[in-house]
């Protein structure tokens, strides 16, 4: 591997959380550039997550760890470990009905591959020790971004329990920092940035399903209760235990916060009646009045460079709505691109990123399309004749045609496909279904 | 007129202009609260450009007040003063083409009413002085928004020249403070606030006609010379001066400002020969070497209030790009609405101001929608026979009718239909002509 010399130059890579729940693609953008390398600091709002102990509770969505993020994860060697030690294999949806019937839908019938289930504090705890493995990389916790000026690549930190802020320099700022990225919110005021956050009418709660009480929830499934309105969801966790998210209209959420535990457990006995026996009405009970609901929102904008001095990456630059599962697949794929495009440029960054930015930017917004699509998908559409029948349509010519019909799900889940050319692909099957569906109609 | 007893306390209102050039909605916003016998501190981040002069030199678009911005005016009994003594009238468009003939597109062709140009340093100093006039308006200038604090209605400020840090608390927050508005960008970390910055492809440079070699511009037009890719517009000062600006992709304008004078004078030569003689090949060449090109954006968000505490309007709440002569009449217009519906709602602010967000926003969406289709008309649709041809038939349907068929330029300059409104109308509009026109191909 060709190093330039100028890599001998410390190189700075900041992620700072405010108000964000989650870390992994910073952790992961810290190994590449450690691999490569740079001399990297990297920088947390939090504490050290594997000493203060589960960071998330409450406000995690589990991680569903599909291609483009295991792809990313080998390139530094811990696909295999992610994947079969802290991975459930989930190969199919579980829809439940609200007359306690159940029907599978699978992910991949053609070839059966699964997407799986990774609880987050695993994957932040292997990813920062393999971070901190490399001597050139360095974890400063608690630390919390105040400003970045971008033209002296200086970066201004309020640390913990100290008056004085820190500056620190840097020659290249990577902001992996989250949906409330403070990177981005300093690239805001430059010229040329555009820049769209859009929040939807639902947010989440997350509640769960203790280990002992789950003997017939099916293990290898995503199980799914679409109520049209509003929807809930279950992940599997490796000690059997399920993370569950509630997913509502902001409204709902509010009116029923404000109800009895009455009100609450008469809602759950109609719309999730198998649910709420295996949560358990008291644990709801206790739950649901402790938790706080989380918004959703989805995040887009360019460039994502700001010449070569800062990059922003995962959700900092593509937040999006979680119903799709590629959140972090697509951070992870960043992590990979922004690796590639690099070495490809001979590390002239500035040129790599803005050919960074110029080419993941329309993948980047399909994909928060898609996973905004999906939201309706997801719990509503899930339960029609007609999206059941155009997957079987699907299905049937993907086995028919592996190579020429891949499926939208198939090719954003189990391939690397950009996701731009996935949503072209998808017009092109639909003017193909609609041609023909015409012809049928006119013979 | 009744007044509620909580009028008595005081009400601060925050006017800070953080990389903007103008402030004229502040200043009218706080001559409407000053009268409603609110005690208002507008505070602004510049010297008052009474004392200090020009402020806007080679960053001003010149401002065309219409029925909009004049109503508003006319509520605190500035219009006749501000249209009769400061205001230039415009009747029409003058659309030069560069083998230099012109051509007329009247404004209204059917009661002649004009749009106005004004200087904003005028309408800056108007208003200003009417603001202070109140014993119970107070102007600071000079104060630089730090942050605000919404929960309590707390403001921090940096004055000029001193290193401490200043607070001020505030009962009710109005951010007038233009498209880069630093009380927006505290509302952006709130959660459900959508958001959205769009930069477009041209910028824009001030250059100027000096009042002597003019004698040959029509005195009471606004001058256009598009030219597909680009244009050039020009509006007349009292003095018979004409602020001319021209509005060019970025890339072009850093060419030809990498360029020589010979080449900026060439370029001036094939596109704009009639300019170029009446700026004067030396001012040109001073006044494109020395100027800025500045960025042009469009702002778009909601809600538009923090519950009682907050509320922002004009710039701060819609920025548009300027080519349908509309940025400071909707911020006019949302001071004239804001009284309304606070003096509707008996001064219960926080459903005043969630009632104002609802209303408004759709419209100033609609305002902004319709500018940046401007965009695309003023540089290159004026000069397609398609276009005038609709024109012509909206004139003619306009005469017969003229309540039924109000054509769009006519709704959105010379009355103060809904924005939104305006829209629908021209939609349905397009749909009578388009089945009138099928039924004419049909017979």
């Amino acid at each position: 591997m060709y190093l330039d010399s100028r890599l001998k130059l410390p190189k700075y890579f900041v992620y700072d959380l405010y108000d964000d729940f989650s870390f992994q693609v910073g952790a992961l953008s810290a190994c590449y550039f450690g691999q490569r390398g740079y001399h990297v600091h990297l920088y947390e709002y939090r504490k050290d997550p594997r000493v203060s102990g589960n960071i998330s509770k409450g406000r995690s969505i589990n991680l569903a760890l599909s291609n483009r993020g295991r792809k990313a994860l080998a390139k530094i060697g811990l696909e295999e470990c992610m994947v079969a030690n802290h991975g459930v294999p989930m190969a199919a949806r579980m829809i439940h009905s609200t007359d306690g019937t159940k029907r599978i839908i699978p992910y991949d019938p053609h070839s059966n591959q699964c997407i799986y289930s990774v609880g987050r504090n695993y994957l932040n705890g292997i990813l920062l020790s393999a971070a901190e493995k490399r001597p050139n990389v360095h974890l400063n916790f608690e630390h919390k971004l105040v400003r970045a000026d971008f033209d002296r690549g200086k970066l201004t930190f309020k640390c913990a329990d100290k008056e004085a802020l820190k500056d620190v320099h840097a020659d290249l700022i990577v902001g992996a920092d989250g949906a409330f990225s403070a990177v981005r919110n300093c690239m805001l005021k430059l010229p040329m940035f555009n820049y769209n956050q859009t929040y939807i009418e639902h947010s989440y709660m997350e509640l769960s399903i203790p280990p002992g009480a789950n003997n017939d929830m099916e293990k290898n499934f995503l199980h799914i209760w679409p109520r049209g309105g509003f929807m809930m969801i279950a992940l599997p966790n490796a000690d059997r235990s399920w993370t569950v998210t509630l997913f509502m209209n902001r409204d709902q959420f509010a009116r029923l916060g404000r109800s009895s535990p009455e009100v609450l457990v008469k809602f759950f006995q109609t719309n999730f009646p198998d649910a709420l026996r295996l949560i358990g009405r008291d644990r709801l009970i206790a739950d649901f009045f402790s938790n706080q609901c989380s918004p959703l929102v989805s995040v887009k904008c360019n460039p994502y460079n700001v010449g070569s001095r800062a990059v922003i990456i995962g959700d900092a630059a593509h937040a999006m709505v979680p119903f799709y599962g590629q959140g972090m697949n697509a951070g992870f794929e960043d992590c990979y691109l922004l690796d590639d495009v690099l070495h490809n440029y001979g590390y002239s960054i500035g040129k790599a990123l803005e050919q960074f930015s110029k080419m993941r930017n329309p993948d980047a917004e399909a994909i928060c399309e898609l996973a905004m699509y999906n939201y309706i998908e997801m719990r509503d559409l899930v339960n029609r004749r007609s999206f059941l029948w155009r997957k079987r349509l699907d299905d049937l010519l993907f086995r028919l045609m592996p190579k020429v019909w891949i499926p939208l799900y198939t090719s954003v889940t189990f391939s690397d496909m950009r996701y731009s050319k996935c949503i072209e692909n998808r017009s092109w099957q639909d003017s193909v279904r609609t041609n023909n569906l015409s012809i049928c109609c006119t013979i």
